[in-house]
């Protein structure tokens, strides 16, 4: 017999079906008994009668099927109620739940949760995290697309640890050493320069980084893209303003239900403001007395710049841009001799997107490998692309776990990933 | 100003344009040069003046932009041509090009082929591959997602080699080892059993085999999906059914150009046949006198049991159902004693999908891993999970490159790879 889901119902009225899902409510009376079932569309009341059926002593979270009749009824969830004649136990539970799910909010510290992603993911407040998440991804995949760009897969075992970086997880690759890819970031280049100007890729990547903080994952999903044929890295920004936009309607009108079950109010964006670095600087220390910065914002200044951004310029979102030329990666346009042609992207007090335009002149960048302290040979694979025909190019990064929790007001990036990666954390 | 992108120039006769892209092809005549430029649309032939614009020391490849009048024209490439009125050189070639990539047909091994990738990508039928697969991707999504599916990230670092077994590589986790994730099975199950009901994941797998076959990679990607409340492995193959029909539909419709550069035609299906396990080994000793299997198919027998369908049966693929229960992994159904509720898909000879019913009861799931001389305490985090109401559930994966390869009767799986790691391979 065909199972409908819960969604459904409401057009069926009157009709005997058929429904299948999880227990997530039992509230016995003296004659009838509640059965609240739950499946992945919603929640429905069915009702049984004692004198009929004995549902007592099913255990909250079992999977049973349900045939009944639905009725018009007024009760907190639908216009309808299940009038149940018959049900089955499909997969009962024998074992006392390790963390109570059925109820408003899950009030188990974010360890508990992990540690029981299983069940806590059945909480709706905690599965809406990533049906939004997935609207994210589709968000960014559509509007890319549209655009012309062709969806990539590259390599995570990688022979040379990217960008100079340290932080690479190491790996026996049979009887050679290789390391876990930090980004795609050579390989979404060496795409532009094989022709496809433009590609984007939503991949894992992997950063051995030692500390534990809310805001970093050791394996997280960066969604990255690469184009040719830019002016300077505005086009890049052009490009991330129009994609928030996009996502943001998307989510706006896909996500609806998620958005209420999670009580977020979405961002309201048209532009978002461009300040240069160096006059970040100012203001920080200007309006905030912040001026112990090095090149780079800590935690605290971005957490600041924000609150400026939202306070002074109205906007959620801030591109900082001319970064210093010391702390971008060996790849990073120069401009002049101490700013380059990239940016950050900061939501909410984090940043999100590191972007800009790279190098596309061989010579240039064996100079700029120098210029960082690096060997040009180690690079070899990728650099020799850039002496076939490469055009002006640049892309970014967005993370997607980061994104996720800045727009749903999570605390911890980990809150956004299904089966997080951190510094302690290897199951489930 | 604007670049204008090739395949738009037909709507512009008599207009001043400006195009960017590689020089595909120079020819000097007396008076005339004609210099064929490509861009990530197509091809254009331009002409210059000999009197006015000198281009003839252009090299092949270079990047360059051209500004001139789109003029009707009779070529070979298109009803028009660009009359060259400026040309910048944006990026020079200085070298000569390991590869002569600017003919019909690309003549290198598939060494020389992967080891010039950006060179050879930029050829037309290599770059045709990648936009067909492209299609098979989103074909897989947007299928899945219309049938109520939820794309899920899941860890690629994991604590335990998945499903028992023993090809795994190894990493070093901070203080612990780790392994490189062979599948998201899982995963994806915990996902169906946290209420997800349906999910699905593209994303690599890592597979530490020794053998260096044109059917094997060591990282590739995996199409996984999961479905809950099924009635068993006959659902997971009307839904395979379906997908593939869809898939092959929207490359029909959407890679009409790619599948005429490749010479390519589709497979034509309403129906997929299935044949039992027991019964292919009956046809494979009746009918090709081939009799030395055990439990599973060689390639030789995967060729001719294929060739069987296609002749006897006038389908490309074919479903092989009712696997022997002893070379199925642990968390497969078994039906009786010696089979299972599992299948392979076969296509154009090579196996592209493993599926099947999944063993959803805690107490079968333990008894099954003895029976498999596995250790159930190995997989506890995995187990743990059916406690506490799992519904009847089942999957399958389909590896991207294979199903790739042989719907464009590539020779070998790393031509449908960007980037392929194997035995030997670790770059580009």
């Amino acid at each position: 017999m065909k199972r409908f889901l819960i969604n459904e119902l409401g057009n069926l009225i009157g009709e005997e079906i058929l429904i299948k899902g999880w227990v997530y409510r039992v509230r016995k009376l003296k004659n009838i008994t509640f059965i609240i079932m739950r499946d992945r569309t919603g929640f429905v009341q069915c009702i049984a009668e004692n004198s009929v059926i004995d549902m007592s002593n099913i255990k909250l979270e079992s999977v049973i099927s349900i045939f009944g009749e639905v009725k018009e009824s007024k009760n907190v969830l639908n216009p309808y109620e299940i009038g149940i004649q018959q049900f089955e136990l499909i997969s009962s539970v024998n074992e006392e739940l390790p963390i109570e799910i059925n109820k408003e909010t899950l009030e188990v510290n974010l360890d508990t949760m992990l540690n029981n992603r299983v069940l806590s993911l059945r909480h709706e407040k905690i599965s809406s995290i990533f049906k939004i998440q997935n609207l994210i991804v589709q968000g960014f995949r559509e509007f890319l697309s549209k655009e012309g760009f062709t969806e990539i897969f590259t390599p995570k075992i990688v022979a040379e640890g990217a960008e100079g970086g340290t932080d690479v997880f190491e790996l026996k690759y049979f009887e050679n050493k290789a390391y876990l890819a930090q980004s795609p970031q050579f390989y979404k280049q060496m795409m532009v320069g094989a022709g496809f100007e433009r590609v984007f890729e939503v991949a894992h990547v992997y950063r051995a980084e030692e500390h534990n903080t809310s805001r970093h994952l050791n394996e997280y999903i960066s969604m990255d893209c690469e184009m040719g044929f830019i002016e300077d890295e505005k086009d890049i920004m052009d490009l991330e303003e129009n994609l928030i936009i996009f996502i943001i309607n998307k989510i706006a009108q896909e996500g609806k239900k998620y958005l209420e079950i999670l009580n977020v109010n979405l961002p309201k964006i048209t532009k978002i403001p461009r300040i240069k670095f160096s006059d970040v600087l100012e203001i920080l220390s200007k309006e905030y007395n912040k001026s112990d910065l090095d090149g780079d914002l800590d935690p605290d200044a971005e957490k600041l710049i924000c609150k400026y951004s939202k306070e002074k310029l109205g906007c959620d979102f801030i591109f900082l841009t001319h970064y210093p030329r010391k702390k971008r990666p060996m790849y990073t346009m120069p401009l002049g001799e101490t700013e380059t042609h990239s940016f950050d992207l900061l939501f909410r007090g984090v940043e999100i997107t590191t972007g800009g335009q790279r190098i596309h002149d061989y010579n240039m960048l064996i100079d700029n490998i120098k210029y960082k302290g690096l060997t040009p040979e180690v690079y070899h694979n990728y650099t020799s692309i850039f002496k076939y025909g490469m055009p002006p190019h640049g892309g970014l990064a967005i993370g997607l776990e980061r994104i996720t929790a800045q727009l749903l007001g999570l605390e911890n990036v980990r809150e956004a990933s299904l089966f997080p990666r951190d510094r302690t954390r290897l199951t489930p």
